[in-house]
């Protein structure tokens, strides 16, 4: 292999390999090589590119800290990372979905029919359902762990005006496996476009949105964890999410109802004098 | 495109870019996602992997400076630096090969006959030949910009006992487009191992040496500039490149002279009481 050549630089790198490579690391290493060669012979990668790139992945590393990974970021914007999420999502239970960077661990606990609108302003929405199994079977005692932005576009984690659990909680599925919240509608948002990352959106005419949605980490025992996002049917950015989040089954549709029509046994009971919007959203988990 | 889905996120991608897209990104960003998005489904990427890999990413971020990029050795290492050398290496002329990063600007001249060595120990060598056009008529005028490691392994950006301009010469063919210096042979030696890259190389059973060489510039005013390295044909290494650097035509002999043998009209004539070694070896530019 003394020459290698366009032809034949996969095959000499798979010939480097010692003999006791995990087949896991070969396969990732082989595939990784395969494509990244392709890439570069079928674009005929010139060498003023190749400098662009590492450029490009060098301000990515330098602008990525603890709080704000680029990385992270070119991967949501490739799809990476939600074709991850579609590849392990199982098609017997309710869509995975980005987790993305704003969960924070130890919420706090909301009861059944909690407020996690709190003193914040905006339109009042009930959100309400099950947590079921495969056969639909209500699952008491799940875990739900919600969080959202603000009316202002912003996770508590990215505003100093918001306290760190502003639009983060935990609630507990009843004994039917229903849960009940109040809150207020979440709100479309851009992706950072003052990195690098955002240079690429720029070169392709793509607009930085992600649709308005609700995160959930769906937890219960004996049954594979669900990290999803839920969407409303009438968002602007719903066929177009920047980070490509949305499944048809994760859409929720908001219901106009009016102040009479507000259920009892919720934390606000009584004091709702407003419309307000409801949204009936089940969750199913599958097996671990 | 609400539903985007494993099989149609690329298309739902591209579905994303603005109609005023340049016509080389929109190929560039298509053949990226294209092959970003078979390896993730071919693989079954998992979470675990995928940040894993963001991880890495990270970290060769970390450890990147003016000075030392692991990106460029994450591409050297992966084929991809030489992929591009392949790719644009003209077949008619002497290929290219990596230019690596111990290249200075402004090294001194060294005139035809010129003593590279200096006061460095080692095993004498004359390094002559010829630069030539397509047709093997000789360039007269052509610069080669040469360096090469001391006999320790490093450069002398990497060692602070060496002086900047170590094994750094710039030398001018003659009328009958001749070159030849003096210089010791270069000595093989291992690529960074200390940062992420390192851990390839490990997880893969691949060791971290390249071969001897010496870099050479060419350049000729109405010819293609050649980057390129010469590889001694006694190297242990030789077939087994870690960044793929080696073309059959880049190889040099080393041939066995008596100190009678040396030639006349060389900086060092008349003091050269040893047995050396010699090199010839043409380098062929082709057209701009």
């Amino acid at each position: 292999m003394r020459s290698v050549t366009a032809e034949t630089i996969t095959e000499a790198f798979l010939g480097y390999f010692g003999d006791e490579v995990n087949p896991r690391t070969h396969q990732l290493m082989e595939r990784l090589a395969h494509h990244v060669h392709e890439f570069a012979k079928e674009v005929e990668l010139t060498h003023d590119e190749w400098r662009a790139c590492i450029e490009f992945l060098t301000e990515v590393g330098n602008i990525t800290t603890a709080e704000r990974n680029e990385f992270v970021l070119l991967s949501d914007v490739l799809g990476l990372s939600s074709l991850v999420d579609m590849i392990h999502s199982d098609p017997h239970g309710t869509s995975s979905s980005v987790l993305g960077p704003f969960h924070i661990s130890n919420p706090p606990r909301l009861p059944y029919g909690g407020d996690l609108k709190r003193d914040n302003d905006g339109e009042l929405v009930l959100v309400q359902g099950r947590v079921v199994g495969p056969a639909g079977e209500p699952i008491s005692g799940a875990e739900l762990d919600i969080w959202q932005t603000a009316t202002n576009g912003m996770y508590s984690s990215q505003d100093d005006a918001q306290d760190t659990f502003n639009f983060h909680g935990l609630m507990t599925t009843d004994e039917s496996g229903r849960y009940a919240f109040t809150t207020v509608k979440p709100v479309p948002y851009t992706v950072p476009t003052d990195g690098p990352v955002g240079r690429i959106l720029d070169a392709t005419g793509r607009h930085p949105w992600r649709p308005s949605h609700l995160h959930v980490i769906a937890r219960a025992q004996g049954f594979r964890t669900l990290v999803t996002e839920i969407f409303p049917d009438d968002d602007p950015y719903l066929d177009q999410d920047t980070v490509f989040g949305v499944r048809s089954d994760l859409v929720m549709r908001y219901q106009a109802r009016a102040a009479a029509e507000f259920p009892d046994g919720m934390v606000l009971s009584g004091q709702v004098e407003t419309a307000f919007e409801q949204v009936d959203f089940d969750l199913r988990l599958v097996a671990d």
